[in-house]
C-alpha cells in the first residue's frame, strides 16, 4: 500500500511524532527509526510496521509506505539533515534465560554513551545488554543513532540486576580499594560486566550484588568515560 | 577588581560570546572555560584573564571578576544548567620537541569524541594530542565539556602529521588487510597513534606516513566508535 500525505498535522504524522516521547514508546510498544541501513536491520528482523519516505521503496508490499514532502519529513525526522527515510517499527521482546555475556547498563543518562556501548557489546561477541529501569531508553533517538544498527542485532532490554545474582558472575566496574586489575580477572563461563552512572558511577544495590570489583588502571585524573571504559573492558574479556 | 555587569548588551558581554566561534577564538587567541573545577585547573595553568560569576571568589585580585545576574550568565554559559562560573582564558603555546607518545587526531568531526579521547590521552599518560587543521578545536564547548580538565593537565595543539615522520614511528589506525592486530604491535620509544574520522577514517595523507596498520579485532560490525577504539588502542599501548 503506498499512499501520499502532505499535511504535517494529518493523524497518521502526529501518532509518529508522538513516539518521539519515551512515555508514548513504552505505552504502544513503538520506535521511530530513520535511514536506509536501518531499515534493512529492522525489516530483516521483522518489526517494521510502516515507511514514511519520499520516494516508494522496493520492500514487501504489505508493509504500508507513505510519501511525504520536506515539510512532512522534517516533523518527522530527528536529523538536520533528513536521509529520506523514516519508519515506525515495533520494540522486539527477547527470551531472558540463554545468554552467556552480559552487559549491564546502571543508570546510564547519555543517550550517545548508551547506544555506543550497545554497538561495542556488538562488537566483542556480547550476547544481550541489560538496562537498568532508570537507563535511557536505546529507543531514544539519539541512542539509536549512536547504536549505527547494533540495537537490531543484539537483544537490548530492561530488567532488575538481581535477577542475575544466581546464574552470573557479577562483576561491578569501579575505583574502589578493593578493586582489581582488568587483566587479573577470571572470568566464569556466565558473567554480567555492570557499568554505572556518568556522575555517580554504579548504584549501591549494584555494588551490593557484585562478585568482583574491576578497575582499569589510569593516572592523572580520576575517571574514564564510561563508553571508553566499557570499550576497554570488553575488549579485555574478549 | 571586581565589577558588576547587569546587561547582557554590555561591550564585555557581547566580548566574551563572541568567543563561542572558533574563528574569533583563533583571531583573539582565546576561549571560554566554565565550571568551579576547570576554573581551578585554568588558574593553575595561568592562563585566566577574567572571571565572569554570581558571586565574589577567592581567587588572586589581580584577576577581574565580573559580576553577573542570571540573565547574562545564560547568555555566557554553553551549559543548561550554568554552574555560575565563566571565564576568559589564554590559548596556551605548547613546545613540540619533547614528547614521546603523542596521539593524532585526523579530521575528528565530533566535539565530544575530541574531548574524550584528549581525557583518555592523559589517562593514559601521553604526552600530547595535536590535532589536524580540519578537526574540530578542543576549545568548542562540548570539546571542553568532554574534556573534563584534561585539555589543562596534557598539550593540545594543532599541527601537520608530516612533521612527526623523523623521529617517530606513525601507526594507524584502520581496518585494512595489511592492518596487524593491537597486541602484535612492537612500539618504538617515540610514537604516534593516529586517529581518524568518524565516518571516513583516517585521511589518504595519513595513510602514506604509516610504519604500521593497526586494529582492534572485532566481530558483528565494521567499527568501533572513534573514541572508544582510541581508548583500546592507548589502553593497549600502555
Amino acid at each position: 500500500m503506498i499512499k501520499v500525505i502532505t499535511s504535517k498535522n494529518n493523524d497518521k504524522i502526529k501518532y509518529v511524532v508522538s513516539l518521539k516521547d519515551n512515555k508514548n514508546r513504552k505505552k504502544e510498544g513503538k520506535f521511530i527509526g530513520e535511514g536506509r541501513k536501518s531499515l534493512e536491520l529492522a525489516l530483516h528482523a521483522g518489526l517494521v510496521q510502516e515507511v514514511y519516505t519520499y520516494d516508494t521503496l522496493l520492500i514487501d508490499e504489505n508493509i504500508p509506505q507513505y510519501l511525504v514532502n520536506e515539510e512532512v519529513m522534517k516533523k518527522l525526522s530527528s536529523s538536520v539533515n533528513p536521509e529520506g527515510i523514516v519508519f515506525v517499527a515495533n520494540v522486539p521482546s527477547f527470551k531472558k534465560d540463554k545468554y552467556n555475556k552480559i552487559l549491564f547498563l546502571d543508570s546510564i543518562n547519555d543517550p550517545g554513551n548508551l547506544g555506543t556501548l550497545t554497538r561495542t557489546a556488538l562488537a566483542f561477541g556480547y550476547d544481550a545488554v541489560v538496562t537498568s529501569s532508570d537507563s535511557v531508553s536505546v529507543y531514544n533517538e539519539k541512542a539509536l543513532a549512536a547504536c549505527k544498527g547494533a540495537n537490531y542485532l543484539i537483544p537490548v532490554f530492561q530488567d532488575d540486576l538481581e535477577n542475575y545474582k544466581d546464574s552470573y558472575q557479577i562483576i561491578v566496574s569501579t575505583l574502589k580499594e578493593e578493586s582489581i586489575d582488568v587483566e587479573e580477572v577470571k572470568l566464569e563461563e556466565k558473567y554480567v560486566l555492570v557499568l554505572g552512572n556518568e556522575a555517580h558511577g554504579v548504584s549501591k544495590k549494584s555494588e551490593e550484588l557484585a562478585d568482583i570489583f574491576v578497575k582499569i588502571p589510569i593516572e592523572n585524573i580520576n575517571s574514564l568515560n564510561v563508553a571508553v571504559a566499557g570499550g576497554i573492558l570488553m575488549y579485555s574479556f574478549h
